[in-house]
């Protein structure tokens, strides 16, 4: 059965399969001190369009979020969160686990709005509460949203003014910044937080997230922490000959440009057939709402995940498109959205 | 210039490349539940003799040993290691950052002997001291030497009488069994120990170990533990993949073989040539003691690592072979340990 | 100015004072083993009625939450709390620093209900989520609401169905208990949870509180997460004695009725001179709502601390009355407040 | 049977159970806000000549030590200490649990010298080991010896070079300050470390150590560390009223110097008695070796605990003497000294 499950299905871009096996005979240093990795780095510093910023190639995006955090506070400082955040929700705890507090905020969209930053760090006033020192936003967000350049900026400013760390996951950035909606590049990130992922796993890597850190004092000492948190690969060179091809030709935002055009179309294809969706999307996630017999039938020829109902308790489906996803599958299940209702 | 500097300098078997592309189109589930981790974990059973153990793959070694020991003990439990062991010494402290003390033990071959247990175990007495409760052993050792079967056995029948569990560190667990001086078989190991692991990474893997839990007692919501911790990869098939081509036909312990032979041609060639040996070797890695002027003329025509100097003050070496060794370097490195000196 | 704020503004019972001064030359044992504490055990495990509890004495409630429920639970499991709750809010993060979650659940009246750990429990349903293992109470509430014996006996089997360890924080037991409406003895909660804690610095101790474990499962080595934790006091005597005079003669229960009495006092005096409560207390603590004026009034003869509005906005404040709070200061608040208003 | 195990085995000195009495009724702020805890802030500031020193009071010093360096330290920061050193040994792993890893350096005086530090800073050169960032160092040391004005100043002077911190466990400085041998004064220390405590507990008070930060960038926030591991009191007053009945007309160097002459007059009488000591002591700890037929007698009559035995196997033992100890008691244990031999 064909799977809309996730972006993380199947195996790796092919260039990134090719160039692994071109480099294999390649002795190189060990621990990402390996020249792949340093090339790598070299090339996203001039895609991000900074040279001062450091980079850090790290295996999955929990390690990546984990580490990052609890190098970046301090043992009393908290996470500002959505409620509907990673790592609030389907991390098992890899913040808390550190010794910090994750401070949830409701969301209807899965993104913060800057008021409800000043009201988490009105509330938290004094020493009996932890101490709000770091944003934690995702881009897009849990459920495909996005967050526009200038709500970023907004984002940005406040926290300078509350003293807050402002720390993006990015774990399908290229899917966000590939959008048709978007109006942000690669290099804004750079300028418009404390430090950022761009992820690999969810667009065309076999793994592989590579870590951002714009701030300088956020930078010194962090491959201590990643050796300590098991987040320093043996083979580095394995994260780096990924991104390096990743970057090579703008690969990355290709893949995620397939990926918005799959789900823009099989949007486009279920909404004509009739069904709504819980909000429409401008990445490679979509929600549509649908009958329970409509879900059942498409169930037995395609893999994918249910989703929260809406208010009103109809069921929604979320579907997922990748790098590798081929429009057959699309076409075919557009039509199947009509046969089954 | 050629390197001897470790067993994790190449990429990977060419097998695995092989096999990482041939899969590269079917979709799996996510988080080591797709189709090759699985059957991997039952060749692995079948390859430890074992149905009722429990096999997780994990990226690396240091997170491995965090996962694991940090899931294993209560926060006023301690782990007794030599004080050589790769979580004393070269992990950044990635246990203690999970809140146990590593209590360490003089050694002077890097094992552990049943007498510095029961030793740690009585000074450690009341409840204004740690609890010892977890032996950390790495076979072999940091520095090659081998617990033959019998001392395994003391081990693990004193950790019973003494109520503490037993962790092997199989980071060169291959080299180990399959050393002609080895008495041991991979089923030994499930036999002999609470948990252990199998090293991947130093062993023709691109990545990745494989821990056995052999405890019942410890095998409940692992896979929490291995989520917390960042280590549940989201595309586990890469680790699934191979591990299953390790362990077809045996490729695991020919790569080993092979590692092991270079390293013995190496050696026996180094004391033909005049040198002594910090002690005789039976795995992959060799330490000659040799005067600084021939160390100085070898560094010239290959990078390989310093080690600490004899009692006396002479210079020694670390010489690590590989699964990717070519006998031409052997044959000129002893060569040139004649030219240089 | 004459303080409502709190009661732990005094500082201790005379009776208490009186036992240190007449112990004082006697030599005694460290970290708890002194005669004094193990009488004080004793005498508290004939109250409970229970010869099989294990009972500790702490320093303070947030150390004694965090040493208890840090040894409770293992690193992925986590915590049920109503938002209002002690630890959610006021211990600055002291168990996610022992790196637990606390799943914040929302509550009107301070009180966790069935549905609600029911409704977690099945959120929180596989391992890229942490584990509810703790429910988290307060007896009485925040707030100063009251849990009924037949809703302790509801939780408390719930918490046996979805195998959950039940925990009762007591900072305020004795006020609970010695409450008009209580239908609850002491001996009740030994029998209704797996561990509580007895308030002493809330109710005429110096400081102290007296932990409380009934689950033989939670019992062991619970003397080394103590020490751990810095909770071990090295004069451990200076718990015991006080526990040993709070309990004798129930002298406990007599400085509780007295605060409640004081209190109840208060707020009928308080809604005869026309004001309305947030809601009816039973407990040592009230919350008046009242006009800005009349508040700002009271204010310049009393100290006490403002509370949050209610929902239409009108200001509220506590009040909260003590072993040792006078009735005379009683009369005067409340003519003070028809003076004000 | 007179007891000679330790200095917390009475109770407190009488002029401070008068001052908790006297100020009973005195309603204060809690959690250290209270005007005793400021007064004595104030005066100990005074006593230390350094008004820009911040001053916690804490419950005990395991709390103490614990609260101080996870606050002061990052998480792949580690702690040098004596391999005797109290956090090292005594304290089951309270360093470890925030996260920090203790490295214990040989000592055979229980002092830690210049070079020492400088190897284990040499040693750990790379992110594959722990960053050492705290040296611990306590005075009077575990076993009695004291570090002199010059030792200090040295250590001070290397640890600023390189880039260490220097703290201090005061655990008993008044007995180090108040020694016939010391050339330091209490203003020293504040300007040798960069943060130390001043024991309580074992020189005449209930409990409690106050806490000196003298560097500035360690005082930021100290108070949500404190609340976040349970070592706010409540009814912080009980501490203040202590520390400033303490050091009003210096009878904490008074308590001290009895408490040394006592211990002094103890040794002497004993040598006399022909016996010899592990060491010469210049506090209130004393070490005789003795006969195990004179230990055993002596055990009849008086409690104390035996110490390891010198390297030629001879039993010793520890005898410590308090603000409490009454002459008679050494007159009669130097006479049974006689009568045993």
């Amino acid at each position: 059965m064909y799977s809309f499950k996730n972006d993380y299905s199947d195996g790796a871009h092919p260039a990134i399969l090719k160039a692994l096996a071109e480099s294999n005979d390649v002795q190189t240093e060990g621990y990402g001190e390996d020249r792949f990795s340093l090339e790598a780095t070299n090339l996203l510093k001039r895609k991000i369009g900074r040279k001062d910023v450091d980079v850090h190639f790290i295996t999955g995006g929990t390690l990546t979020n984990q580490v990052a955090i609890s190098a970046f506070l301090k043992p009393h400082e908290a996470v500002i969160s959505a409620k509907s955040g990673h790592i609030y929700v389907h991390e098992t705890g890899a913040i808390e686990t550190t010794g910090h507090k994750v401070i949830p905020v409701e969301s209807s969209d899965g993104k913060l709005y800057p008021k409800q930053i000043v009201d988490v760090v009105t509330e938290h006033h004094f020493e009996h509460m932890v101490k709000p020192r770091l944003v934690y936003i995702s881009q897009p967000t849990e459920t495909g949203t996005l967050y526009s350049r200038t709500e970023l900026e907004e984002l940005w400013k406040l926290c300078g003014k509350l003293n807050l760390l402002l720390y993006i996951d990015g774990a399908r950035l290229a899917s966000a910044i590939a959008s048709r909606k978007s109006d942000t590049t690669l290099p804004d990130y750079a300028n418009l937080c404390d430090s950022f992922y761009i992820g690999g796993t969810k667009n065309g890597a076999l793994f592989g997230e590579a870590l951002v850190i714009c701030n300088d004092h956020l930078k010194k000492d962090f491959r201590y922490h990643l050796k300590q948190k098991g987040a320093l690969s043996a083979k580095g060179r394995v994260l780096g000959i990924q991104f390096l091809t990743l970057f090579t030709d703008d690969l990355y935002l290709k893949l995620a440009a397939h990926s918005n055009k799959m789900a823009e179309k099989l949007q486009s294809g279920i909404e004509s057939a009739g069904f709504k969706m819980l909000f429409h999307s401008y990445t490679n996630q979509i929600f549509p709402i649908m009958p329970e017999e409509v879900i059942a039938g498409l169930e037995k020829k395609y893999l994918f995940y249910r989703w929260e109902k809406t208010a009103d308790g109809s069921p929604t489906i979320r579907l997922v498109c990748s790098w590798s996803t081929e429009e057959k599958y699309i076409d075919d299940f557009i039509k199947s959205c009509s046969e089954f209702s």
